[in-house]
């Protein structure tokens, strides 16, 4: 005999297909679930159909929107472009509430091994958008690992010969972090990119 | 101007009512659902729905069921009657698979702080079942807690006068647990209710 009827064990199946989810945590959302009254059932079924098909990317710079043009590109200055892998990096520039320009999300980092080459990610597109002479300055905030490293020296190779600043992000000692706990590629960086005061 | 657009804001609303869901998590739920084919998300809605429609009580034993009476107590003798407080109560003693009896899901436990009287749980229901002379043991496997004690000592006042046997099942040190890490309310009980070798 199973231990789960059938629709109960299909909705742990779905969530365990979430990130981080294993069969407990699924179990537990799934009943949950069962505890909710219809209605509650139906608005959380309702809001991942209504997700799933409002929102795509901006026709501009690649982050999710749920009109043609998202509420950054059709309101900032187009000046500066920030570079990004995903649409949650994004998410986390506007949490910190510095950055006023614009951004552009690759959908991906240039990863030879996984076969992911310059023409997979919105590379052209970003030379599309920097061709109207508004953009001077292209941020790159692609990860700190070897294919954001690598992506950002390649997509800026392509750029300065355009006559346009690129800049990438500082990398270093972790504000709040104490330098005893701080990993050995954070103190090279924060050593060899130290400033003068 | 608000960080998530309104289709993803009210996913991640959704996702942070499961239990243990904080926001940074719900966000990252709500983006892969995102990130998901139409169909796959629709499957996901449609298990949501399916399961909160499907889903009900048990007539019998009030676990749950997709059916009028559940698989357990269609197939299985109904000698041996285990009471629990909650459908995962039956959940985690059918995973230990060792009780081949039948259940009887309590559906919460007196607990007069919070308002919840014996009428309040399933007790006249289990009383109803008993009184057909088939069953010969009830065992009270509600939780070690101050509620799940006083309501196990309530329904066992009730149910001894009519002949039948009533047991609690055993607490002490947890399997696979030291002594020297054991708290003091498992210690107590493992030392009042050791038994001769």
């Amino acid at each position: 005999m199973n231990v789960f009827i059938e629709p109960i064990a299909k909705l742990i199946n779905k969530f365990s297909s979430l990130p981080g989810v294993g069969s407990k945590t699924a179990q537990r959302y799934a009943y949950k679930v069962i505890s909710m009254s219809e209605e509650e059932a139906e608005e959380f079924a309702e809001a991942i159909i209504s997700a799933k098909r409002k929102v795509h990317y901006c026709a501009e710079c690649g982050n999710f929107t749920d009109e043609d043009v998202c509420e950054i590109c059709k309101n900032r200055s187009k000046e500066i472009i920030c570079v990004v892998k995903e649409p949650k990096d994004v998410l986390a520039l506007e949490k910190a509430d510095r950055f006023n320009g614009v951004y552009h999300v690759l959908h991906g980092t240039i990863n030879p091994i996984e076969g992911v080459g310059p023409n997979d990610i919105r590379i052209k597109e970003l030379l599309a958008r920097i061709s109207d002479g508004v953009t001077k300055e292209v941020i790159m905030a692609t990860n700190p690992d070897v294919e954001g490293e690598a992506t950002a020296m390649y997509i800026a190779k392509l750029i300065k010969p355009l006559g346009i600043k690129v800049t990438r992000i500082a990398h270093g000692v972790a504000v709040g972090q104490d330098i005893e706990y701080a990993d050995i590629g954070s103190l090279t960086r924060a050593l060899s990119d130290r400033r003068e005061l």
